[in-house]
């Protein structure tokens, strides 16, 4: 059992800030058995839906050969396919080999001066961070729950002269949600930056009423120029090997992007998942399966938060960060997860910004939600005895 | 007929300097009959070899899916396994989304002050040039059948102070080739330059041996830390729209563009495809099919030099630039080709670099090439006769 601890902690160890994919676990230490993936943050059931579609498309259609061989459309005519769904006007829409091909376009080409980042957040935001850029961070707090005080934050962007600022929402690792109204007084109030950067990728997850209808904040881009909005698909669809993603901002921003590059940054495949994304009657199904997951994840975040010795931080994303029992280490906490119960949650042990020991555990399927529980159940119930 | 032509005149001026996609023209002319896409420069053979793994491996064992779903390895993870079969340190290979990917790269952060780009050439090379770059250019001649003078060309950027150079060994559109003696010359006498950019994306249509041996100059890499070689795969087994590329360059180049990005640039379809292309078995597979391919292509750049009335250019390429009978416009010869023989070539006439009227007609399978030669021999007749 501790020779798979060393292995995990030396794949740990080259994988940067992020941890190591499932794939690299399952090839490099075979013996281990897992059974749920609750690192990765997706709907499942969207998954389901996606590949259905691909398989009676392109599969029994034998067309997959078609989507793999030839060059793909340009980067502007998947903008305009996209659109239609969008309902934001081609000129505004930069697709993305993921979303990460757009947060790096944007802090390398637009971000100079200052950046504000949150802390604690996804680390790519600093990491990728230009020479020309100082970062600085701003914190939440434990004592806060994680939360975003609105007014604290704008008062900290202004009392620094800082220029540009990046925001997930909900953020990453915990969670939390800036409402529209919210929303709408921060981009209000920070109408004089060069950047405002807000990352949606789980915005999918989120809702603000008893319809579960999607929110989101991309129609502000004909208001806002400053406004930057980043979308992962990965997360929505559990379609990471695909990448795929996209970003809204001013369209001056994109002929700039356009001019010197990303002309085929879109494959095949890809280009495939946003057509069949853009249409009507994949949209109503879409919608089934969205508002299923949040139910299925509204359950799970009951009952996880449910369980004795543990925190779980209020979240409106399909993840939770969660501390763990006083005096119980966040690693040795994931490894009996893993090894113990074949359940793979994130280790925050690596996070900047989080004092104290917690880990981020992804919603998934009913039944994989009820395994993960019963695992952390145990484990800190043992973790509580010893 | 004529309204096709316009339709196809309208995507043409849309797509910039490339072609319009087979895909763009079936989906936006649907009556016009495309039976050979020899705009499309890639061995089918490889193809059909590429995609009946993919359907033992992922199809038919129902693995497709984990491809998909989740996050793919990191970069450096997919070099370290492309280093096998490259036979080249993993430090020095950055795998690209697509060839394009390591040029915007190599132009965006390495290439400062002069650029020397030799025309006709793939137009990414002086359209991605930053702001910082001032790009010159070296021109081919008609009169010495566009075949490159090594010792002037060495000279001009000499005496015009250059420091960094591109070059696409064998060169798009014309298929002149660089053999490796010569190349040698080349960096030696250029070791001072800031960066040597080697496009070697049609290099495995080469030779220089009866054997037919594969050609590189991968390893030159070791001794000339300026050398950045480019490589797609698309042409060599015609995976265009699965993106994938690389570039071998010197390991502190690398390092600083993963420092600050690309992270997850490579799908996990792309992911498969270079573990496959890294295995033992399927190189020598593949080494058959690159064969079987270079001795179809040297039987078809015969035929078509037999066709009267219109002259093909030296070529070590799948590909051959066809000047066609004078008094005849570029644009009509490839409509005509197209809409009378639902053959698809490149219409140079936005070639910058190329005086007079040029097509580009790829290589395909032996039948398909010969439905080429039969379309271009009937539509020079006519044009003879008209």
């Amino acid at each position: 059992m501790n020779t798979i601890k060393t292995k995990i902690k030396k794949l740990k160890e080259v994988s940067g800030s992020h941890s190591p994919s499932i794939a690299t676990l399952i090839n490099d230490i075979p013996q281990l058995e897992i059974k749920v993936d609750a690192c990765f943050l997706s709907n499942p059931y969207a998954t389901d839906l996606f590949m259905g579609h691909l398989e009676e498309d392109l599969i029994k259609k034998n067309r997959l050969r078609d989507v793999l061989e030839f060059y793909p459309p340009q980067n502007k005519d998947i903008s305009a396919i996209l659109s239609k769904s969008l309902q934001v006007n081609p000129e505004n829409i930069f697709v993305g080999n993921g979303a990460i091909e757009v947060i790096q376009a944007v802090l390398h080409r637009f971000v100079k001066k200052k950046l504000c980042v949150i802390l604690p957040t996804f680390s790519s935001y600093y990491e990728f961070a230009n020479d020309e850029t100082e970062v600085l961070y701003y914190h939440l707090h434990k004592e806060n729950k994680f939360e975003l005080d609105l007014f604290d934050y704008i008062k900290f962007v202004k009392d620094n002269a800082i220029n540009n600022i990046v925001l997930i929402n909900p953020n990453n690792p915990n969670g939390g949600y800036i409402p529209k109204e919210q929303f709408h007084t921060l981009i209000e109030e920070l109408k004089h930056l060069d950047n405002i950067i807000i990352d949606e990728s789980f915005i999918h997850f989120a809702y603000e009423d008893v319809d579960m209808f999607q929110v989101s904040n991309e129609e502000l881009i004909q208001n806002y120029p400053n406004l930057v909005i980043v979308k992962s698909m990965s997360k929505d669809f559990g379609v990471a090997g695909l990448r795929a993603g996209y970003g809204i901002m001013a369209s001056n921003k994109i002929e700039q992007l356009l001019k010197t590059g990303y002309l085929w940054n879109i494959s095949g495949l890809t280009d495939y998942f946003f057509r069949l994304y853009s249409s009507r009657e994949f949209q109503k199904q879409y919608d089934v399966v969205r508002k299923k997951y949040i139910m299925n994840t509204l359950m799970f975040l009951s009952e996880i938060r449910s369980v004795h010795s543990i925190t779980v931080y209020p979240s409106k994303a399909n993840f939770a960060l969660v501390e763990i029992p006083e005096g119980f280490n966040s690693f040795d906490f994931t490894m009996d997860l893993l090894i113990d119960h074949g359940v793979y949650v994130r280790d925050c042990g690596d996070k900047v910004g989080l004092d104290g020991d917690f880990i981020r555990v992804a919603s998934r399927t009913f039944e994989e939600n009820l395994e993960i529980i019963n695992a952390i159940k145990t484990v800190s119930q043992l973790a509580l005895i010893n």
